[in-house]
């Protein structure tokens, strides 16, 4: 199949070549064109713009944030404005729940399909084909996109109800996980203060009730103060905080944890962490207890 | 060895027997006798009274909280004052730190040796000896310990620090574990009224990043709304947290899950929940987002 | 002077009409232009369109939202883009801080001065020149709108800091209202779970400590249940505090209050709640205590 | 007539003085006797015991905490088991609504009478005869306290319900206290962050809706930053937001700002702030928001 792929970055370079090995032309376009030379050993041939990487039966777009993923694809010479009628628009940007329904809306409109795919993974799971994806949309999209988002991933969960119901599941993952953070350094604060070795604590926890890879990979970093270099950013940490609260707003529902969590971001950025992993923010809990 | 034991509850009952099992003589003691008689076939023989029952090498006690834990070690009469100069108090009741440490001081002063040695996990688990046990104290009195612990449970856990440590260290699971109930029963509400099928998700989330078992079994309460009969009741839960703030309080912690907690259990039990099941609190947030 | 107004709701015709009764020639307008014709018995003269509006020295907005005020000032046609170079632009609308710091940049650009000055008060105050008013921008802006705003405010209060500190301060006083609201409304759910007759209690509180207005205002509300008809409806309250939020996330300020009270405004509209007056979210604490 | 009075700290002094001028005999019991000489001057007879002060109609107890006044009421020779039958005893201490409830019952069956009536105000005020008096326990007991309640304080409030009703007014009154000091400081580190002069600020809003003394004196203790000498210092304030959510949790009321609270106040006591005036727990909003 002819496929576009738009956004090459850490994430979207393994997921393009991925699709060029599982046997598809794959056009892809980045604004820094280097990135899509880059990829010309693995199958994927670079687009001049857009539009070029628009020619096929489908599109890919991984983009970083929802101001450059509006832009491509409802601006001008846009993906929405590019797309031939009946083809397929995958988008797998972790964006914000409103703007994927805006981008329903208007493929809708211009009578093309879309599928909303956000995945969940780091780029080394991109490179191996072992995110797990998820997808959301009309029936027809969903089926179409489907093998190609097997292409990539390991799993495809399909989401009932409408399109941004993957992006909604995305941030609700990434909220548990942040959720998990907060807890794991409110128990190490208590249990420290009442002179137990952290380290030894966390090895009771992993072996019994919490045996489980986020407890581990986290609890480890906050025992060791580990938040440098940052595997996600505590900045990308608190705008997906953000985004889970604002899809909350529009649907009217509380999550109390998440507003602790949104304030406990605030506080960790006022004090410089933009760019220490996403779990200092589980080290808060220790400073208010007077530690470190 | 000759071993008393106090307080033959579901979790006492079995923990008893298993030091039978091992080879000790066990002397049992409960408030109301036809549970220790009900033990007979099990090696265990009836102890007249608590001073009865503190006439060996060691002592457990079991018993259901801090009113009946300090009536019945610190108590006239009670284990304190019973016991032979060097032998062992293993207290394994989920108790107050705050009470621990009195009790260890009363065995101090009295030359007897104490453990703190909490346990995790149910009825059907101390039957089979498969508890997690935790234990903290005088390096000597640990040691004695050590066998009888190993008896009762799959595996111990030393904890550093004093006495109540261990106590403290029990009570942060219990807060890690409604902590999670609270996180999911949030998720849950936000992506039910965002159109996603509740049972679909949780498969999706018990798939990938969080497939503990705390997970799959209060998710899938959560998503069934079966919260009776309860396997913990929310009067309990609610306690626990009350002990754990009280804790945090002492060693000067702020905790704010915790404190949303206590919170989320008062309204639970100011509508009646007290014999729901613990998980029920994590309904409160579908409740508050106008679900149900 | 010749000054336009923009935007004739129940405060801005008090406004337009006092800007009338102190000797300027006004020229108003209106989406909806019965409103301007309305007011022509009061010396206020109607305008065909924002850009007749801005044909003076100086031109006041008034209106509902972020929408609004994006659109007829920074829109086409707008004013921003009609207002004579040296013109001066005053902006009384409840705005987002970042709106504000926008127009003023856009001012900036265009050689035109600009005055951030939202007020307090009710519609009664407006017509009667009663409001406070807050007013922020350059020294000259201020300068010049300060008998302006003299004119419809019984005091005015310069802001120190960028135009946007205006309404910063305006938000921040509404987060003040609403936390007292939350504080009382936890307050009266305990003693009465108590025991206590609420309106004893309200009468103790105001007649010893707490003996300002709102407590009043707000008690009495509480006490009585009366939410209808909304004085400030539950809808814009509950805007309020979002913008405050986000003016604080775009400062790093964390404001555990203001997300407890984003919680509560959630839940109050989740169940239905928006065309209540504000102070219903007091009632959610009773609610939460099983009361009522 | 013939009144006890147990208890000479700094406000029990001032009320002791205030029986005596208003005609009464007034044997006062002091544990460290030279306060009750002190008071000789003043038409006050030191009593040479808790039994000594209690021969007359009436005694009244203003103690430091519940431990204090737990021993001295209830306690072997203490007020409970020294009054005569009918008598009465006048608690003014601030204690648990819990422990005033364990006295209610000590009196009645004892058939004595019982009135709980915690004072609000300073020693100055104690001194003046200018506090504010609340009162709760059966009609008789009330009826006969009444007339000493008036020689202390400037005007008595008559609370209905149980006795212990008192004690939870009296808590709810420095919980809403503490409520406006954390939301005035959340308003203060916003504005502050926004670039706003804080005393600005806060003239601002003492001019206009809050213009209650609570908001002068705390706010400027905030703007300023002039926690030292405490007048009230925040370990006692911690106590009181601990009896408020003790008395909570057995009514069954969640108060999360009172949770928020207790957690503010943890952390200024781990940092140290034991002495410093309990205002200074809304400076903690400035302080995780990168201020100061």
């Amino acid at each position: 199949m002819d496929i576009g792929f738009i956004g090459l970055g850490r994430m979207g370079a393994g997921m393009a070549a991925n699709l060029a090995k599982a046997g598809h032309r794959v056009l892809a376009y980045n604004r820094t064109p280097e990135k899509a030379r880059a990829l010309a050993g693995h199958g994927v041939q670079p687009a001049a713009s857009v539009a070029d990487a628009c020619r096929g039966q489908a599109v890919f777009t991984m983009l970083a944030d929802d101001a450059a993923a509006e832009s491509l694809v409802l601006g001008v010479g846009g993906v929405a404005a590019s797309l031939r009628r009946g083809a397929l628009h995958v988008s797998s940007s972790t964006i914000s729940p409103a703007l994927a329904k805006r981008m329903a809306a208007a493929h809708a409109e211009a009578g093309q399909l879309f599928a909303s795919a956000p995945v969940l993974g780091r780029p080394d799971a991109a490179a191996a084909a072992k995110l797990f994806v998820l997808a959301a949309g009309e029936a027809e999209a969903v089926a179409a996109a489907r093998p190609l988002l097997d292409a990539v991933g390991q799993k495809t969960f399909v989401i009932s109800g409408p399109p941004e119901a993957a992006n909604l599941v995305k941030l609700s993952g990434n909220f548990l996980i942040a959720a998990t953070i907060e807890a794991l350094g409110e128990a190490l604060a208590l249990v420290e203060k009442g002179g137990v070795d952290k380290r030894q604590y966390l090895d009771f926890l992993t072996s019994t009730l919490f045996n489980a890879p986020i407890y581990k990979t986290y609890g480890a970093a906050l025992v060791d103060g580990a938040f440098e270099p940052p595997g996600f950013a505590a900045l990308l940490g608190a705008k997906d905080i953000r985004l889970t609260l604002a899809a909350a707003e529009d649907l009217r529902a509380p999550l109390p944890i998440a507003s602790l969590l949104r304030d406990r971001f605030l506080s960790l950025l006022a004090h410089g962490g933009d760019q220490l992993d996403w779990s200092a923010v589980g080290s808060l809990a220790a400073k208010d207890a007077g530690l470190g």
